[in-house]
């Protein structure tokens, strides 16, 4: 066995970079990081973000179903966003006023665009697995760093669902001695993480509570003709009538139901079942506003219902913090504390952390400890039998 | 910048992992190896091969084509395979009467499922890029070693075209003071490596000449209703007559004019060509065994024809070393050595060289030089801008 790659290195500087399967685009987060693993320090140097543009969006989309993807255009993307995410690299240390000689590291989530948690019984291949793109050698050939990514696959392998990962870094970031919090990331999918007061790694728990912004933005999508691809601060929202016996109706969907650990994806709750969502609405004679409006509540009462299943039984809570981009969501926002009256719902932003950041945040703590040669997944929060070093590591 | 993971560390034993667009198995070569870079001394301990299974060779297949792949196959599939390329390590040393922990490291070449060595001007997305399955990751922590893999996309990412990655092991291995010699690699796809006498790296140049077996499989595969998948010796080609004719037209295919550095896969030369290739020589009425013999020797003519206008030209070529399975197909070596009046064609196997071994000894040198942070790409063999180091890590 090799020793670790920064054996004694006290402090380093790392870009984290986060694309989540809301693709909406790539976050980078510089944050310098004292020592590794539950005792790391860390600290946010520069924030930045980049949009796709929506035909790269669109594309995504397609990537992401059976249907329409082909071995071809996986070929292709995987080094055509690697190229982006160094870009967006390199961008995001320019407009920190920094240079590249000054970052050790580059730490890349990569773009999911399938994820199977569970076997397909009916089709041996169909195993386990996650697809994460943004080749990582072509992301360290371009920016001249080192980069470690593609953490996913390695928890699958001693038995984890892949994810969620962010628990790892909210025990870091957030633990509370006196409070129990939930943190609540609202991007594509919606997940939580459970921190009861005093928190160690073996009392989180965390899982998917579903669809975060996903539905919302495709309602929003389609019924604005391609014209918007979400609903800026939830202002569509508010101007419409939450239809409840719908909302009733599609949280009935088999997912909600399931025990943590869990985890979904597009591939659940993509294109297809927006698409579906909508069609329902209209037959049920909504308005847009109202169709967008429903779409929120359903969001929330997702997050909602997962806390009265999973969560509340088990350890008090005292806060919910909401990060992600549905934390700019002001009508998803109330309708969680109307769903939450004992809990106070607060975002990120208000706790002093950068709302949008804390993903990216999360994936530099991870690429810190892979140098280091510390374990960097949560076997309570992601299932796995076992601790291990997730992530692989590519030369500049 | 870190020191290399391996610093001084004067030898080491490798597996090596190779499978090949043949899409026949796995080849396992257990080396050790002393230094590395141009001066490594590399010894095969021992050799071991599995194959695939018809159902997963066609799932392949399938795959490998635009028509009918998609995300999720490849998602599964980029699991599945890790997990057969474990059990193959795994197994390798077990047969070799050693245990895993004299194991220093494996190094996977992965299978190829697509690769674009130009870029589409109608697509792009489709940029220049190379598509290798096998999780390193799944592949560590089953085997509980070390893995280096995935080497192609960083000499893409610094210009080259991925490939042959071939001819920098092929000059560790067999440069001659005295001899010109061209190694010919006829595996799924043919290639070659031109050595002049006493060859430097500047000297070596190396191109994929065409299809390998892979043209001669199908049209076995197809013509025998999917009994047999090779034409095991040749045998079946040598009962039949070669149709001149056919073999001139299909010669005129652009890849045959293009000047190298090139290379190709089974996106070209696939299934779908190979069934356009029946059915054309069905039109002229060929016989089952003439079809198999004329399908060897159009793949003869594809060698012989790059030789003749990009390599005879350029240097003095005394021998023709043929290497991977179409070594054990007698009918070609015969057409080749027909061709090639003024060479001698020998196999690998004639030098005291395994014949199967070659290319997952070579990836097995790869890895050693990714782990003494050396680079181990042929600039002069696949176009690369400039050396670098290829490939990714994963720990157990």
């Amino acid at each position: 066995m090799i020793s670790p790659l920064w054996n004694h290195k006290p402090s380093s500087v790392v870009v984290g970079l986060m694309s989540g399967t809301s693709l909406d685009g790539i976050d980078a987060a510089i944050v310098s990081i004292e020592g590794s693993g539950l005792q790391a320090e860390v600290k946010l140097l520069h924030y930045f973000s980049t949009p796709y543009d929506d035909e790269l969006r669109e594309r995504l989309k397609e990537l992401c179903t059976v249907q329409h993807s082909s071995v071809d255009l996986v070929c292709g993307m995987n080094v055509y966003l690697a190229e982006r995410f160094a870009e967006a690299a390199i961008e995001a240390v320019r407009n920190a006023g920094m240079e590249m000689k000054e970052i050790d590291l580059i730490s890349s989530h990569g773009q999911t665009v399938w994820h199977i948690p569970q076997p397909d019984i009916q089709d041996p291949y169909l195993i386990r697995s996650t697809l994460q793109l943004g080749d990582l050698s072509v992301l360290a050939k371009r920016t001249g760093c080192m980069v470690v990514g593609d953490f996913r696959p390695a928890d699958m392998a001693v038995g984890g669902q892949g994810a969620p990962l962010a628990p790892y870094g909210d025990l870091i970031l957030y633990r509370d001695p006196g409070k129990g919090r939930l943190l609540q990331n609202i991007g594509g999918i919606g997940n939580c993480t459970a921190l009861p007061p005093a928190a160690g790694p073996e009392d989180v728990f965390a899982f998917d509570t579903g669809p975060g912004n996903m539905v919302i933005d495709q309602v929003v999508y389609l019924l604005s003709g391609g014209e918007r691809s979400y609903d800026d601060g939830g202002t569509w929202a508010m101007q419409g009538t939450v239809d409840w016996i719908l909302v009733e109706e599609v949280i009935q969907h088999p997912y909600f139901g399931l025990q943590p650990p869990k985890s979904t994806g597009r591939e659940v709750f993509g294109k297809a079942y927006a698409e579906e969502f909508a069609a329902k609405a209209r037959e049920r004679s909504l308005a847009d506003a109202d169709i967008v409006a429903t779409a929120t509540a359903f969001t929330a009462r997702t997050i909602a219902e997962g806390y009265n299943r999973y969560v509340f039984p088990l350890c008090r809570i005292d806060e919910v913090i909401v990060s992600g981009g549905g934390a700019h969501n002001a009508a998803l926002l109330d309708m969680l504390q109307a769903m939450l009256p004992d809990q106070k719902v607060l975002t990120s932003g208000q706790l002093g952390y950068n709302d949008d950041a804390k993903e990216a945040i999360i994936f530099a703590l991870l690429g810190n400890d892979f140098m280091h040669g510390v374990a960097n997944n949560l076997p309570s929060a992601t299932g796995a039998e076992r601790q291990t070093i997730m992530g692989k590591l590519a030369f500049p």
